[in-house]
């Protein structure tokens, strides 16, 4: 394994520049720490590069995934030049350069799936795409001007969620419409019904909006249905989007598992 | 009112030092913005001083705000300087110190109540206090070691739920424990009850635990009730503490609404 102590070195300048990025469209993208390297692993096999703190490599979850990684792509660091690469003060010793994987859009869409309207927030991205996976979701679409998925804050909020999700970003959601099989449901304040009211479909393409101005006007009035969550108006306008998706995805999931009841 | 262009003068060099701090224990606090700015004055009357923009003075909101505070605690600050303060870069040109109620531990606790137990993350504990809000509940106890209410991070992830609830900070809830007479359910993953297998109580104590630890184990202990939510465990191993929290309180008001039904 090539060590590398300078940094002045070309890899490490470029890879010191990629950790502050937040990961256009097709480009390689850090993933920082033990546990997103070993999902990586094992739902996409190798990295481009695997980067290692020379110091930690006898540690036996670092030693296991250098030992999965072709020698000629990995490279051992110095750990003050680790320590450059890492999203969070603590670095864990390990970072992968990969390529996340850019989705054709499917031709028509059966399957229950969730569509982020411009969600800002990297937090609330990342918080999202982890519940929309424990829900059981599988599919997800992140209309352009969505905090990018593969971003340092949205990798550490979604929790491995990008690994059990189908995720296609820059998506033009006006185009994507025409293509869904199962019916559109928005969450919406005004001319809404109450979450509870009825039997929310088994399968559906939920969409959830951005943080201040909610779901765009023209995918509202695209809508099958306008869903809102009956709560204390006196104490708050609104909820936060992703508390929001975790109770509509769950009481979905509750009328699932119970046949409706 | 009087109007201050130094960046030297002594006023707004304690402003600008405590724009940056996360508010100790009945320390004053910066609220930033015309929505927190309104909400105080509501709920609490007049702050300490307020501070404005002085080239927004004639916007119309900010020229309300100013004419409900004595002329003698209102400071105007060139934008620059006013600048300086704003807790975001799009400062909206007024911003209130505060100093925000503290709370003696009631005798009894009769009423469905949450606490917090040592959650880290701000936008985490203001999504928290929001959802909070929303579900109805009035009072929250917020353990030693969780992040500071009143911070700027909180407040803002908050949305103006500080002044919907009755907010206890650096609570010991080992003390507290005996002093609730409504049941106290906690959220766990192991030898947990099916958020959705009963009927749960119309009030209680919810606690809901740290990020990474969950619950504290003497808190688990003390549980009448141990929760889950069933999630595909395949995907994910857990939901974020603020979309698990939206899901069991708005379960909790879902029954209550429906009668159990």
């Amino acid at each position: 394994m090539k060590h590398i102590s300078s940094r002045d070195n070309p890899a490490v300048k470029a890879l010191v520049k990629l950790a502050g990025t937040a990961g256009k469209r097709g480009a390689p993208v850090l993933l920082d720490g033990v546990h997103l390297c070993q999902a990586w692993l094992q739902h996409h096999g190798a990295p481009d590069q695997a980067i290692f703190d020379v110091e930690r490599l006898s540690q036996p979850d670092i030693a296991a995934l250098a030992a999965a990684v072709p020698d000629r792509d990995c490279l051992a660091l110095d750990a003050r030049l680790m320590q450059s690469l890492a999203a969070v003060e603590s670095g864990q010793g390990v970072a992968f350069l990969v390529t996340p994987p850019v989705l054709d859009l499917p031709d028509a869409v059966d399957e229950n799936c969730v569509l982020f309207d411009r969600i800002q927030d990297p937090g609330n991205v990342g918080t999202l795409l982890r519940t929309c996976a424990a829900a059981g979701v599988k599919r997800v679409f992140l209309a352009t001007g969505t905090a990018a998925a593969w971003s340092p804050k949205v990798l550490r909020s979604g929790q491995g969620a990008h690994f059990a999700l189908a995720i296609h970003e820059h998506v033009d959601l006006a185009a994507l419409l025409p293509k869904l099989n199962v019916p559109l449901v928005a969450t919406a304040l005004d001319g809404a019904q109450d979450l509870y009211a009825g039997r929310l479909p088994e399968r559906c393409a939920w969409v959830f909006g951005h943080e201040g101005q909610g779901v765009a006007g023209a995918l509202l009035a695209a809508a099958r249905l306008k869903i809102c969550i009956p709560h204390d108006m006196a104490a708050v306008e609104s909820l936060n989007v992703g508390a929001a998706a975790a109770i509509c995805l769950f009481e979905q999931r509750r009328q699932s598992l119970s046949g409706g009841r």
